[in-house]
């Protein structure tokens, strides 16, 4: 291999860098899709296609992005509730079985989702008087998660009302004092929200019409756990007159 | 300038390919952001500061994105109701003014979200006594919004239900046969979705604890308007037994 003049080394330096900023600038455009666009428009001259090819990319697709967070909309009522032998079990050996066996049962969902936590569970709904979600309640206390239960003062009082028993499980609760705390929300891990029009009652997973979002979204997520840390604290008992 | 030899384009061509690869690699490490990892890494064994830096790097922002959907969370009650002078007229002249003068208020930017609407505003909504909140949505009829409502039966008969109202206007009103229609959401021009705990009362604006989300990402929004379309049939009177 021959030895490169010092000439010679400037003008491969000097081409390098050339097509470096060209390959940049080919790159930026093609990122704003400017490349396909006049693409489209050159391409239609020489193929006489009409020329509103050149804005046959929308707006969404041009600024295509990967959204890494969860958006999940479940919407009520279910069929009927999960099989839990089916679903969480070792199977259904049941002959004819009446509850659902279906993973797209939104109870199902619901309850994986509160199931998913490891640290925390920040509950804040308005009416829970359904023995099951509560139950999955007072389970995920018994893993060793940190449990807090925010409901409204009058629904304690409700027939068939779960509070007592989160209290007898050493769940802690705090109501409200006046209005209704009408809120229908999950925190999880301070890092998923659960929330929508559904009351824990059995009426909402099997008769009523009700919805619920789940995301992870931190944008969503976070004025949802500082809400519940701002009521639990505005309705600790210590602090109310 | 000297002409190079045949030896020499080929050194500028493999060096050139050469960069252009090399500069590919260090951006994809860049992107992965390996390489302020991995700087930190080496910065710190010169700086002798501790090598935690290496993780210093959340997972959220190593991969970062940019999501052009929008993302509010209301949080309600607000102190005051919207002055309607201040926010959508020509300014408040009153001395001592009750009303918020703030566009933070949850109110406010429900309402205006509502008056976002170009083409369709679906409303489906447990109760609707609020009176303000009902001329709001007739407003955007009399614009030329193609408006539809769905609640729920009972609540029809409610003290102070607006129902009567939108329909003497023209604006179609469909009801539930069943259990309760609980949902409260509008889906704005089928591309923007606002719903959480947040009945049409006043209590719900400044008294209850009730929160809302209003969103424009497709993968919240379809459900919603999908979830619309399907009550709308299931609530056609000509449909109905």
């Amino acid at each position: 291999m021959k030895t490169m003049s010092l000439t010679t080394v400037k003008q491969v330096v000097g081409l390098t860098l050339a097509v470096g900023l060209a390959s940049e600038i080919v790159y930026y455009l093609w990122r704003r899709r400017l490349v396909s666009r006049f693409g489209s428009y050159f391409l239609s001259k020489f193929n006489g296609s009409p020329t509103e090819a050149i804005d046959s990319t929308s707006e969404a697709e041009s600024e295509a992005f990967t959204d890494p967070y969860l958006y999940k909309v479940l919407i009520f009522p279910d069929k009927a509730r999960p099989c839990k032998a089916h679903l969480w079990g070792d199977g259904c050996r049941m002959e004819k079985c009446w509850f659902s066996h279906d993973e797209r049962n939104s109870v199902y969902q619901f309850l994986s989702h509160i199931q998913s936590a490891e640290m925390t569970l920040d509950v804040c709904v308005y009416v829970m008087t359904d023995v099951e979600l509560a139950n999955c309640v007072i389970s995920m206390k018994e893993r060793g998660v940190f449990v807090r239960v925010i409901t409204n003062l009058e629904a304690q009082n409700y027939t068939g009302t779960q509070v007592g028993k989160f209290r007898s499980r050493g769940i802690q609760v705090r109501t409200n004092t006046n209005y209704l705390m009408h809120h229908k929300f999950v925190v999880v891990d301070r890092k998923k929200v659960i929330t929508g029009s559904f009351n824990w009652t059995s009426h909402a997973t099997t008769a009523n019409n009700e919805n619920m979002i789940i995301t992870d979204n931190p944008q969503i997520v976070d004025p949802y756990a500082d809400e519940f840390d701002r009521l639990w604290k505005e309705f600790d008992p210590a602090s109310q007159s």
